[in-house]
Formats: C-alpha cells, sequence, structure tokens
C-alpha cells in the first residue's frame, strides 16, 4: 500500500510550481496518467518558449524569466520584452515538454519509457530508483542561446525573427509527440 | 556469468564512432569505470563544439559537421568554416559530456547515478532496462542555436564571437565536472 498512500498524498499536495496550475496543453494528459494505477506524475510542462536571466552565481534559484509562453509566439510579443535589456545574462529559451512520472516497479517505469520512446520523446530516463522510482520523459525539441551580456543585445530583428520561427517550429513537433503520447497511453488504459 | 560476458564482447568490438577512438579529454575515465566489476562503458564523448548542417528530413543520419572540436575554439575556427554557406540549415552547438555506461544491477545503476550528481552531471537517468542496464551521464552545459538558413548567414562576427565565448565557458565547467567525477569514480575504486 506504499505507492498508494504516496500517490494519493502527492496528487492531494497544492500545486508548487511558479504556475500554480498544470499547463492547459498537458493537463488531459496528465490527468490520463494518473488515472493509471501504477504511476503518478510529480511534475509537469507542455514545453514553452522563454527569456531567461541569468545571474553570475549560475544558481538556478537566481534565475528570473523575462518572458514565457508555453504557446508560439510572434515576434512583436518578444521584442516588447527587449526594451530594458538586463544586466544579467539573457538567454533565448525554447523548452521541450517535462514530464516526471513515478511509477511502482522498474518494469513499470521500463513500460512508460517504451511509450515515450515510441512517441518520439527519446531524452527519457529513469532519474532515480531511491525513495520513489522517477521517470524523467523529455524531447529533443529544444535549444537556446545567449542574446545579450552586460545590457546590450547581441541579436538584430531578423536574427531574433529566425530564433522566434524555429521555436515556434519546434514547439509544434513537441505539441504533435504529446498528442501522440496521449494516444498511446490511452491505449494502453483501454 | 552473462554480465561478465557482454562486457568482454563489447569492450573488443572495434570503435564504430565516427572518430574511432575515445576522446583524449575522457578516456582516462572510461579506462577506470572499465576496471569496476560493475560497470563498463559502451559509448562516450568528452563534449565538443560543432557546426551542424541539419536537413529538412530531421533524420539524424543525415546530419553532416562542417566543425567539430573537443577542446576550446577560436573565433577565427570557425569563421574560415563559414566562408561557403551550405544550404541546408546550420546550428552553432556546445555539447556536454555524454557518457553510455551498463550497469550489472539496479543498485549500481543507481550509485553512479548518484556519483553523476555529485559530480555536477545533473541530467542523468537510467535510459534502458531491457537487454541491459545503461546509464546515460550528462550534464547541463550545452547550448545552440541557428546560425545560417537557405545559404544566408544571419549572424555578425560579434554575436560568433559572443558564441564561441559562452561555448568555451561552458566546455570549461564540463571539463572541471570531468575531473571531478573521475575522482569520485576512484574514490569508489580504492
Amino acid at each position: 500500500m506504499k505507492f498508494e498512500k504516496e500517490k494519493k498524498d502527492c496528487l492531494s499536495k497544492i500545486d508548487k510550481s511558479k504556475k500554480g496550475s498544470i499547463d492547459k496543453k498537458i493537463k488531459k494528459l496528465v490527468e490520463l496518467i494518473n488515472l493509471l494505477k501504477d504511476y503518478y506524475t510529480t511534475s509537469s510542462c507542455s514545453g514553452r518558449i522563454l527569456l531567461i536571466k541569468r545571474p553570475k552565481s549560475g544558481k538556478k534559484c537566481d534565475v528570473g524569466f523575462l518572458f514565457e509562453s508555453h504557446n508560439k509566439v510572434s515576434f512583436e510579443e518578444i521584442k516588447v520584452c527587449l526594451k530594458n535589456i538586463p544586466e544579467q545574462d539573457l538567454w533565448f529559451r525554447q523548452e521541450s515538454m517535462i514530464l516526471h512520472v513515478a511509477c511502482r516497479t522498474i518494469e513499470n517505469a521500463q513500460k512508460i519509457l517504451d511509450i515515450s520512446s515510441m512517441a518520439g520523446f527519446k531524452h527519457s530516463g529513469i532519474i532515480t530508483t531511491r525513495k520513489k522510482i522517477v521517470v524523467e520523459i523529455i524531447g529533443s525539441e529544444q535549444f537556446d542561446t545567449i542574446i545579450a551580456k552586460h545590457g546590450k543585445l547581441f541579436v538584430g530583428d531578423e536574427y531574433l525573427r529566425l530564433l522566434v520561427n524555429e521555436a515556434n517550429k519546434k514547439l509544434g513537433i513537441n505539441s504533435r509527440k504529446i498528442k501522440k503520447f496521449y494516444d498511446l497511453i490511452k491505449s494502453l488504459k483501454d
């Protein structure tokens, strides 16, 4: 009954993420996984486009977002955020879906790894087997680059448009993989 | 004796990588891991800086390298490669160390995951438990961005210098992590 108790405790907890709720784009998938008896999700992000301030300390807790979107973005949306360039290093970043799934057994973990791979989330793995068995599911649709340093912007509009286009394209591929993953999980349940 | 046989078979195989040999920067670490009775490496890269041609197909096998270095690079080295811009999408990319380690048991896999995390390779995980148990050890020191499309270069010298500086800085952090990982593995052996 240990797994059942942990699942119940985890799913009844208040959402501690900055956003405070599950992304709309991934909510159905998360709910579907949480209906399966051998799995539950511990954290999730559907994929996003970001402008990140990275301080010299390099510490994760010191990182700040100048912009964040879980949907495709326009050049104008990004451009307007670049009116005041911060002193810290500024990175343009597009991230894949990331999902942490606690699994009852190693066999269950392997099964969801297989499904992740079939859906195209090829960078997945079991990240711990200590207190819980947790699989991280993540795709290769992501990239990031520095765009400003010491308060100076290093990229022009033309290049920024290229970055936005690439990020939107990859976010589209990522969405199709989420859909495929959902269908595969659903067939597992039926 | 299954694990011993697989280890012997794997280590006696011809190196199938493009390079055909283990990177100098990681050779000592790979040899050290292969001395441990519960582990052996199946593939390795010490980290690198690349110019990659990515065809529309998106297929991994169609990807070509315009430039590859396992060491820090100069702006001039990169610049000279950009005299003739290919038609395919061209990406500037810096990669962390990546190491695939086959482990005798899940407990052995968890142990090397713990050590990886201590050394700073936080993106590690068990990628399969099917035929073999394999841990992928990888760090967060990596980034990539598109720099040319349809035969047109989208970045100027100033921005290219910034990319080169960032890549060199991250490759330096990556090298220090490899050293730390080596020391931790060594203490395990002693």
